[in-house]
């Protein structure tokens, strides 16, 4: 089986983080490729930078089933930037990071609250709790004021800012779990599950246990009406290759 | 005042069409300016059309701002896309005419329908229905399984089959107002009224006047938090002329 | 354009000041007539005062139907009295001042907060933001336990009050926008404004804007079951004359 | 204890037949008055009818109080016209007849249905299930398109329409119980319930109830903000005399 | 008419407090029997002991209804268990002491707080305001960290933290009544009523005059779709008498 | 990794075909333990059986815990019987098959309706809908009126019964997945599936990826508030044995 996991921003250092955490859970037969697109932003931090996002993202969607066979995508941003575009172009299961950590938290936990980076983003999280039906199952989301990119800087003081919000959560929230709000953490989950003594949800490794339960389910995205393929058509201009066939 | 209307998709009959539809309104001392992209998808059917086009329409969004000293701007796609970021390029307001249809028809009915396009576009209406607060003013979304670019084809029997699609909604849903789904249906806005005995609500008119009313009480988008303007940042490959400065 | 905006309450004092926060807008060809009727409570600050209010408010309403051919009316207290009443008795459409104000809102920020006077008033303002679709785009209702006739005492401090408040809500409930919770606010808003460095709403020119724009597009209230005329029958005792015929 | 149950239209033959359902409970040490005010409408039948009845009935709310010595109301038309504005004017319990005949049904089935007389007050019913919270356990309103006053006519085919629009309730909406949506069918409750085999809910007996307990159960009206007395102000004009002291 | 009042724990001391609570309502020609189960929790504080608590309750359902001939039954935990499936045993009304607490509050206040036991328990209580549609009525659920059998410890400083949470829902929920969210806070009603001057809500006194109130309007359980009786089939093992007939 | 599937009744054909199912998946290194209680229904068909069914499965999660080893568990009853309750007695993953297969659909289709067995169950799924949050992605649910135990009969027409209702609710609710509403339908789904042409999601397989998933991450159930161990306390009578320590 093979999952490809897209960062749609291009920061690599974050893309191999991103692999590692899904490689470390070493589901057997199970081939990770994790990628950035060739081009855009350097991290998402708000609605522009998620449309400008998602071209890129696409792209790598239609090479992994043109060229790569993948079997499953993971949007790994937690803003899940053009999740429903994505699920027209391809069969193959597509999850967000922001969709699998919530669901997941919801499995083991009656209210969780989420942790992310800037506070402009939480509304993003907040539309993102509506729509995927986990509002009620969320306590608060809870911003840290981190720039995404931060979390690449190891001269940051980013996991004491983070454990201290979450620390917060647990508290003033009454909180039965976390959820990171940003891919960009994958790393510090486990030292903060440990330190916090609560489950502490990342979204990549969410989102990649997710994306093999559905492929060995043999449950693929469904193209009838909800899911069709984008409908043929002339796309003009320097976007002509863009257009759907 | 000076009002840019941007038809997303890039057929420019249909741009034409719903710029005669905001020009009819007479508004005084009001500049329409009608335009579609340089370059994007003929028409936008779904998810993958609606992403595709943020780019073009983004770009005429910052040329407004930059070049040519707009007072607002119209978004003249039913699905609205691109509306939070373009909402964050700029101070002045940006309204999308399924925004603008949906809460004007809630000033004036207590149940609208809404009449659209293709049946896979309904769930994005109904997306958008709760987005904005909306979906209990709406009885149903109705599809009449016509393709965007037949609302262009003088020879399709478009309008017909749009009449009784609102007949359906006034008897069936009990509906008391008609919004029309697709900003290509402007120009039949005033005969269906005319033909329905009830308002007919085209979301090129309504957004033209919800624009001109905020630029006239001299309300813009806010820029603490909500709509802050997107962050400096590096993009990176042949985006890099996208990155916000 | 006739659009006449009816005060409920009788202060006069108030009734002025609105009538200029609608003039100082100066669309072109509008008339504006503020107004408030000859009897009735001399402030609105609960549900009591609000019953009370509507004799008069629909008093008015027929009164621009009747004689003063009005395009358009406006219902200049916060709390909306009358509104869906007013609706039935007229084509021409009627605006509330707070769903206005609400719904303006929702197009320039993700999340405001309101401003009122007392804090018996926050549960009717709550009341109309699930009425009108606006409780997920509003992040919290205020009260700032300013009577409502305080606001035309010149000795007061309710501009400082207003202002405290308005700060707090920026702060503490990380609000975008503020909408202003009492119609005799609306000459506060500019210098409210100006301070606070974010959008802030009056509902008096909301409506006004609104109204115009609706009349503009040729929209009025549905006479289909939603809004229909009340049904011809009789009024016994001294309120005969009120009677729909 | 005595209960005064207020039909706010002015058709004195409605009246008896409410206090009659009311009388019939044979509640032990309980004197049932039921009136409708000197004037106002012979019937309510939509938003403008029940604006215009809120003056009588809240003239009787403060003639229940000060000289008939009450000990709860009951409002007995479908809108509950007036509640919010009556919970002011008294410390006494007041019970609309909708709001009890849907908390009512809640407690005897999982989803019941209500049936009411003309189409267009279906959508001030569905406003009401939004209000109490009982949308959900609500399965759908449906009208019989009889005029509130052809109850009262022993030649119209009244109890036969609204049996046939039961048993579609039952059979359509899967409804476990019936909502009667006027306080005009008082009188056909136990003949419906005898015929249709399914708990059916008048709201006149199912106010009686619950205003029989809150008193019993010392239960009153908060004066705590939410239900306040109304604060006293000058009423101007002819209605100077319903200024709250 | 006989109320039988079921206590599910097996605290007697608690069951003896909660039928005297019922008694002092002094309803005219009602028996009231409080019982407990013969076997199960001593208190209940959690999913597993309400699940646990089923089997004596049901039992008590059946035995009423086979044996003693009560005329309605109410189930005396806040988390009111089991309720569904007794409305399935039995044609005769059962309510629940949370269900009929949080309706009999929405009567009187447009806001109350609920101040429970352990914090563990607010989730249901949460769960509950969704069940019943009063999550809108409800300004907050509060814990105040006591065990349910405190309320038994003569010793235990009981009554005065209660008190000072009650007092806190007022100051900070600006709440305008306070439900008790235990059967066991039954006796403590009238003092804190006293003592906040708001109303305060004993569920189990709100039931008892619910239930009689349903008897005496002749609303029974739907046996129509909703709560149909258990079908007859095969219970296994142990539990083959508890199999429906 | 062991995982426990518990068919909380005792058809224990239904257990073998329910263990079939999840065995076919094939999952590495992964033993499929497939038990029913030693007691208790049949068949679940209503709350009753529900709370019945319950003593039986939370025996088999303690047996689980304290001699089998399990890494998780799956409530194979569409109705997620006791799973609240499970929840505490363990720090191991609990998964509903209702929560797995409403949230599994939710990532591969906008829109899926539920085909369950008889009509009064719908009102269990539809609890649950609201439960899960999953009620905005649910079209339908619908029942095909077949009692659980005709899936074990092989002259039943059970399979054609399905079949049919799932067509009708691809063309009149326009869903794009089915998702299965009992246990013992999961034999069926693969044929189900091929026939259709649109995902059919069967909980089982559903729960049983998710459960794996969830081990494989590491994410166990919270037991800070949320699902807290039960406290220990005494229970008498024959239940003394249930006691939590």
């Amino acid at each position: 089986m093979k999952i490809k996991i897209i960062n749609p921003n291009t920061t690599w250092s974050m893309t191999h983080k991103i692999g590692e955490a899904a490689q470390s859970l070493q589901l057997p037969n199970v081939d990770i490729l994790a990628v950035s697109p060739d081009f855009g932003p350097a991290s998402i931090e708000g609605f522009y930078d998620e449309s400008m996002a998602c071209l890129g993202l696409l792209d790598e969607i239609k090479k992994g089933d043109a060229i790569e066979e993948c079997d499953a995508y993971i949007i790994a941003c937690f803003g899940d930037p053009g999740l429903d575009a994505a699920r027209e172009l391809t069969r193959k299961p597509v999850i967000g990071v922001a969709e699998a950590a919530m669901r997941s938290a919801s499995y083991i936990s009656t209210g969780f609250s989420v942790v992310t980076t800037l506070l402009r983003t939480v509304v993003i999280a907040e539309h993102l709790l509506d729509k995927y039906g986990t509002r009620a199952h969320c306590r608060k989301v809870r911003a840290c004021e981190l720039a995404v990119l931060e979390l690449e800087n190891p001269l940051s003081n980013a996991y004491q800012t983070i454990l201290k919000e979450c620390k917060m959560a647990l508290e003033e929230d009454n909180a039965g779990a976390i959820v990171l709000g940003c891919a960009g953490m994958a790393d510090l989950c486990k030292r903060l599950q440990l330190e916090l003594g609560v489950p502490v949800i990342d979204g990549v490794v969410a989102a990649t246990v997710t994306a093999y339960g559905l492929v060995a389910a043999g449950i693929q995205t469904s193209k009838k009406g909800d899911y069709a393929y984008p409908l043929p058509k002339t796309y003009t201009g320097h976007m002509a290759a863009y257009a759907p066939k």
